[in-house]
């Protein structure tokens, strides 16, 4: 996933270690114990990449292979379980990275799922995928249906950016400019949607709720 | 999946279309946005599939390789969505195509799965696990118990067709009528037990309920 | 997962048939159908054998490969759902048998994983996932939060087994008796945190609850 070893590894560590910290607070809030706030902060963090190396076959996970993704998702799980309320106050632009972190996830996955073969639509997919795949988890290991599907621009922000890497391969444009534009797009939509609080909304035929 | 192009591909096509209504309805029901709705309908429409194709080594996944899966599912979700209670409504024919998509795909799960190796029992495993591994991980999303886990002959309608399969095999038949023996076992097992209401009982010990 | 053909081999059979149960139990507690109660036996027995096999490449997993896993989880799913009672009694010396499961399965998972390429930490926490991951996804098809992530010694014994196995590789000392000891270490301190009752704590700013 760092293929220019700079900018692009410093935002996937922070990406990987603000997604771990989502992890560890929505674990805090459930009363988990130590070990599973450590859990929960490692799925958050790598779970979608796992699943995207494990559907283009490229296996071992990449998240296994490399210990730097288990260290960063540990120390964010000590610090949440230790200074929760710290955490927690930095929330604002722990947001931010969060937003940087799901449009590197989304533009390196999308990338990652083109070059072992798979088709425009299907790697946006994975691209997605990648970025929101910890996310989905984490809540269902919490037994809550996936806030990601329930509220929020934050997957439609990370299958633009995944579209626009896919457009550019596509078009046969050079890699490197369509990933920061793709990047881009994907932070401003979620920037966006977060200072205006933009909204996908529900049927309107809900109503009754639960099943 | 699809060996013969004609009324397989149709069965196929249909039986995803109508599993991602399931899924869509589900969805609606349970108050996601629309991002949630699509979701939901893809992933009950094609983690069955999805599931078979990593457990035998078959990456990546068909339904990632043929984009008309998503655009299938997408439909469904956006009809489910705008025109709910149209949806509803036809509940009682959907379920007939139901019962068809789970036939034709605890059948072609079977048989993809012994042409990758699998033994018998596995292979049967893996045939019902692609007929209901959607609905089971769409109930999942969804923060339920599945429902094939708790009511109704659904599940083993699926495994019966598979070990019909298993057991033309075994016995070296002919693999195209001991494949229509089997989707036709499994079509009518499921239908009959929706025409009766036929249920697995439950432990006779569940009383107390909770955990 | 069976090298030595011998008590390696019956602590398999038992630690499978013991996990088996405790999903059964589950099933039975929430309300499943007899269909319902066999998958989950199934599921608690050889999940996390599947994750580990998939993860890093193995497939089909073994527990598709082996029929016996198979029969011997729809063995104690039957026993359970006709006298559950019986296997509830049994509790106490199921939770032995599960300690020595919890013991084998971290210590071969680490293995395995180790010869088939994982650098240490990661084979660690794979062979850890192959201790717990059944039961991890037992909780979820329940809609429950893992147990295994709110309380009780358990993951962390199964982690401190895979460990002893890694440094043991990393210092290239014997395989043997490396496994003795680290499935020894893990047993003792599960069953000590039984009878001790000991527990890893929550985080001390968990108080207001839910989400």
């Amino acid at each position: 996933m760092l293929y220019v070893p700079t900018l692009l590894q410093a935002i996937d560590l922070i990406g990987t270690f603000v997604f771990a910290l989502s992890g560890a607070v929505a674990g805090v809030r459930r009363g988990l114990d130590l070990f599973g706030v450590l859990v929960v902060a490692f799925v958050a963090a790598v779970f979608g990449g796992i699943t995207r190396d494990i559907v283009i076959g490229a296996v071992p996970p990449d998240a296994l292979r490399h210990p730097h993704y288990m260290v960063l998702a540990a120390t964010a799980g000590l610090l949440t379980f230790r200074w929760y309320p710290l955490v927690a106050r930095f929330t604002y632009p722990v947001r931010l990275f969060d937003a940087a972190g799901l449009a590197l996830f989304a533009v390196a996955g999308t990338e990652k799922a083109l070059h072992h073969g798979l088709d425009g639509l299907a790697a946006a997919v994975v691209g997605m995928v990648t970025a929101i795949g910890g996310g989905v988890v984490r809540d269902v290991l919490l037994a809550q249906v996936p806030v990601v599907l329930r509220a929020d621009i934050y997957a439609v922000a990370a299958l633009a950016g995944a579209l626009i890497v896919v457009a550019g391969d596509r078009l046969a444009l050079p890699e490197a400019p369509v990933a920061i534009l793709g990047a881009a797009v994907c932070f401003a939509l979620r920037v966006l949607a977060l200072y205006r609080g933009w909204q996908l909304p529900a049927s309107r035929w809900y109503a009754k709720g639960g099943s």
